[in-house]
């Protein structure tokens, strides 16, 4: 598999994700090779505010790997990382973070605090964006217009 | 109860973690008087790397009420929130958040990335620092102190 099929794999989630009524962002999670756990955002379907795409799936790959450190995996998501969900990429030791859409409005890779650059952060994932990203943009603004 | 009697069982969930081999810290959230949810770190039991006693509290508390917004609730936690936990706290609507001692490496209200003054933060709690800090500060340093 390359580079785009895991991205196709995270917009597929993210897609269900918005079917669901859920802000559309997917998330899948690769080691050696494989995706060891997808989520999609579920914050309205589990009443959970924590319930991002990212954190879902963090959590899923701890529990396959029996390890809070996930290390040698690489996260891919089709929306930049918040604020929450970059601190959670950090601490959980992802080697590479590849995102689709840039997020001005809540991003917190290369918008906001940049949390990858900040004294605080003690481990730094190598970050690849804009991949996928029309196809990102695209599900998140189809969402959103259809809301308003 | 008064705002030391919380803190106070923030800091016996905070011990109860650091006697679970845990980094001892925690939280409780309170509405209308009452605590509704408490934890403390939880990362290695649970092999996860989103458990921090923040994090535990807010999922609990929204699991509690039935919603992901937590309006007119209170976090309690002996230690100022990490970059990831100060995100969820906004984003689950905490009205007032009171933390113990301050964190220069990791903390993300005063220190690091002040997610709270970022202009991707879309809602501040109402922030007390300083709360049983001393207690707070002994319990990790002797922690620490142990370890090394």
């Amino acid at each position: 598999m390359t580079t785009p099929s895991f991205m196709d794999m995270a917009l597929e989630a993210a897609e269900k994700a918005g079917q669901a009524g859920e802000v559309p962002i997917g998330c899948v999670i690769v080691r050696d090779g494989e995706i060891i756990a997808a989520a999609g955002n579920r914050t309205l379907t589990d009443r959970d505010p924590t319930a991002h795409a990212e954190v879902l799936a963090l959590r899923a790959a701890a529990h396959v790997l029996g390890s809070e450190r996930l290390t040698g995996c690489d996260l891919y998501v089709t929306l930049e990382p918040c604020t929450m969900c970059a601190a959670a990429i950090s601490f959980a030791r992802i080697r590479r973070l590849y995102y689709g859409a840039s997020d001005p409005k809540g991003g917190a890779v290369e918008y906001g605090v940049r949390f990858f650059a900040a004294p605080t952060c003690h481990h730094r994932p190598e970050v690849y964006s804009s991949v996928g990203e029309s196809q990102a943009a695209t599900l998140l603004r189809d969402f959103f217009k259809a809301r308003r």
